[in-house]
């Protein structure tokens, strides 16, 4: 008889855990047997004693287990997914499984939504009219099968053993252990039938992981759980120092991404992050070069090829392509206002973090569960670390539907900038790829 | 306003808890507003990232208030509580308490029942027909004023705080915790109204501490939190690498703690740890030098005293004072197993917890919280360490009602002793004072 205090005491003390114990807490509790306040402190003592690979790895296997896996085996060509560890202005998605599909790969991706200060792509599609992304299994099939993509919220079924502990996780400050996220990310992405997985770990004050090394221990694990599942992986450690791109909200990034998609983006890192990401995937699909994917990524995008592979998506899912195409028809927010820079020198850092929470706070995130999303606020980021601004120069734009919360997110995002008289260098964008 | 989570996470990475988190998570969770989850996660986290003094303080206060505290200040004289941590065969508290009253202490004593493989002072007390451990406070204070000392179990109002974490450590494995220990034993104690605290901390295979150094630190806090409240405190660090005395159970411990009192007792360790922890309480109390009151101590034997004062307080909580002195008297149990030893030589160490268990097993305490205990089954234990036995000696002697559980009992005592060749010392009875 396995017991839920020797299995915690084990742990407590450092020990191993069998595949058989593990399998036992994971399936039990979700099962309802197993109280939350053991398992909270098992948590708790795995996120002080870690776990080595092999219970890693048989943790993500229980949890998997615990749900539905979908089979993907007739839908013809390789199936790729993308996953990011979370950011603010992360909206990469939205591009990446466009262009991945009008170069030929199938891209059933199966994203999230807002957590915290970060957003979340489900969020982001949701601000389009009419847009579903609770999608059944077999119409998800035939829009991935059809279009080559599809881009829906996760099942109710999908691994409930980490959606409880998640929920779990998220209230009893065992968040950040690279045992428990490793198992989290790849039990659901091991769940989805795919044959490639991308992985973009963010770092930096505005990610989960503010430390190169934590990071890079993190993606090693992920990694390697997903080619002991016979999957083709790689993962991308890439900067979260300060917003990705120029918008932070919903409606804006999707706005922001269909520029890009069309060719007309004028944020670097937008463009750079979303083409290695997706000719990473196209190249771990087709067994080419990452150069000549990236060849391919870039023509996708001057063709318009990804930009038309978008709007099959959405009209397949519902979307109005009225308002994408024309996103002027949009309704618009009711309060614009700018902030100002202080002083005159150079952007040396942004509090990410800040930037995330003021998004949040304007209703861009949810600070409860049970808080609606309103899709139009949001913040405009004009200037980027390194860039040169003058006294007064505006360097973001907040979009508010209420005055108090756009003056309070005013004041967020002044005191998030800090300025230096000193040339500063842009943080690296890519900072590492392990495979 | 305090958050739960925060105060888990600011634990979890090593920080100080102020007085007012803590009284709030204590409070709180006492209310039933936080929930178990979120405590068992903080208990984990103070498992292993440890409390400053103050902290410790602050948890000992906060729990004491959850409750009621008795205050004892219309009763005259020094009053006194002896509190042990738990072993196999400690039934010092039955002698120390008539004894320190009759040499003019007054004993407010309030003891626990058994607790995993440790008895407790209550299962033992009501192994004696008729005797009440439950007294309403008016009752209590009656007693205690005219007899001079009165025992009694806990109330329900007695640290609720602490019945409900403790319930909560017990099973999610943070139990051994010196933080959680001492803020456990010391807010009931502070609570009983008392002058002088004597603690007899064990140490040994048959305590909660095996380790020397563990008790001891155990001990210092103690120590250090009762004299921060203006307590008179004096701590022992005591063996337990083998039962005390020559009973294990209840009533057959209540037998042996009278002849002690009748001054026929040849259990030379039982005689001298009572003796001494007497002793310390009688000279915290009346600023004699320890030397004098162990004269007196001693005396109290020699003149029955003691014994008196035990008879007094048997018969004010309703005890059958015919059968306390008359044991003949008392139900025998229906089986008695000896147990031999296979092997001449020296007793070189008992198995205590496994000793311990045995008598579990046998009835003398619960498996399981419903259990009711059998007074009459237990362990005699013949041989101790150090003593020189012949193949065939009988060492232990099994009373039971049931002849499989007095079976496994032969075996597991068998299991639980080792022998050797060579001499072998016995162990140092009184390692420490601490005070």
């Amino acid at each position: 008889m396995l017991s839920p205090y020797e299995i915690i005491l084990r742990k407590r003390e450092g020990g191993t855990l069998s595949a058989e114990e593990i399998e036992y807490f994971v399936t039990q509790y979700t099962l309802g047997n197993i109280p939350d306040y053991q398992v909270s402190s098992l948590l708790m003592a795995i996120f002080f004693k870690g776990m080595i690979d092999r219970e890693i790895l048989d943790l993500t296997h229980a949890m998997m287990l615990t749900g539905t896996i979908v089979r993907l085996s007739d839908v013809p060509g390789c199936k790729a997914d993308k996953h990011s560890t979370g950011g603010v202005g992360d909206k990469v998605s939205l591009m990446l499984a466009p262009l991945a599909a009008a170069c030929g790969v199938k891209v059933p991706m199966v994203s999230g939504r807002g957590l915290g200060h970060t957003g979340g792509t489900i969020d982001k599609l949701e601000s389009i009219p009419g847009f579903r992304t609770g999608i059944s299994i077999s119409e998800y099939k035939r829009i991935l099968k059809r279009v080559g993509l599809v881009m829906s919220r996760q099942s109710d079924d999908l691994v409930p053993a980490d959606r409880k502990l998640y929920a779990l996780r998220d209230v009893t400050g065992t968040v950040e252990s690279i045992p428990l996220i490793t198992s989290s990310i790849m039990s659901k992405k091991l769940a989805e039938g795919i044959d490639v997985l991308v992985l973009d770990v963010k770092v930096g004050n505005g990610a989960f992981m503010k430390d190169l090394t934590q990071a890079r221990s993190l993606a090693k694990k992920m990694v390697q759980v997903g080619k002991l599942y016979g999957k083709k992986v790689a993962a991308y450690l890439t900067d979260m120092s300060q917003p990705l791109g120029s918008e932070v909200g919903n409606w804006n990034e999707v706005v922001e991404s269909v520029k890009m998609l069309r060719g007309e983006s004028d944020a670097d890192d937008i463009v750079e992050l979303t083409t290695r990401l997706t000719a990473e995937m196209v190249s771990l699909c087709s067994g080419e070069t990452r150069a000549v994917a990236s060849q391919r990524v870039k023509k996708a995008i001057e063709s318009g090829a990804g930009y038309e592979k978008f709007l099959e998506m959405v009209k397949a899912q519902g979307g109005d392509l009225n308002v994408v195409e024309n996103p002027a028809k949009y309704r618009k927010p009711r309060k614009v206002v700018e902030v100002k820079s202080p002083e005159g020198g150079y952007v040396a850092s942004v509090d990410t973090f800040k930037i995330g929470m003021a998004a949040v706070k304007l209703g861009a995130g949810r600070e409860n569960v049970e808080d609606k999303i309103d899709p139009v606020v949001g913040i405009t980021i004009l200037k980027k670390i390194g860039e040169r601004v003058s006294a007064g120069d505006v360097i973001a734009i907040v979009h508010a539907n209420d005055e108090e919360r756009a003056k309070s997110a005013k004041v967020e995002i002044e005191g998030a900038y800090s300025f230096s008289r000193r040339k500063c260098s842009r943080p690296e964008l890519i900072k590492e790829r392990i495979a």
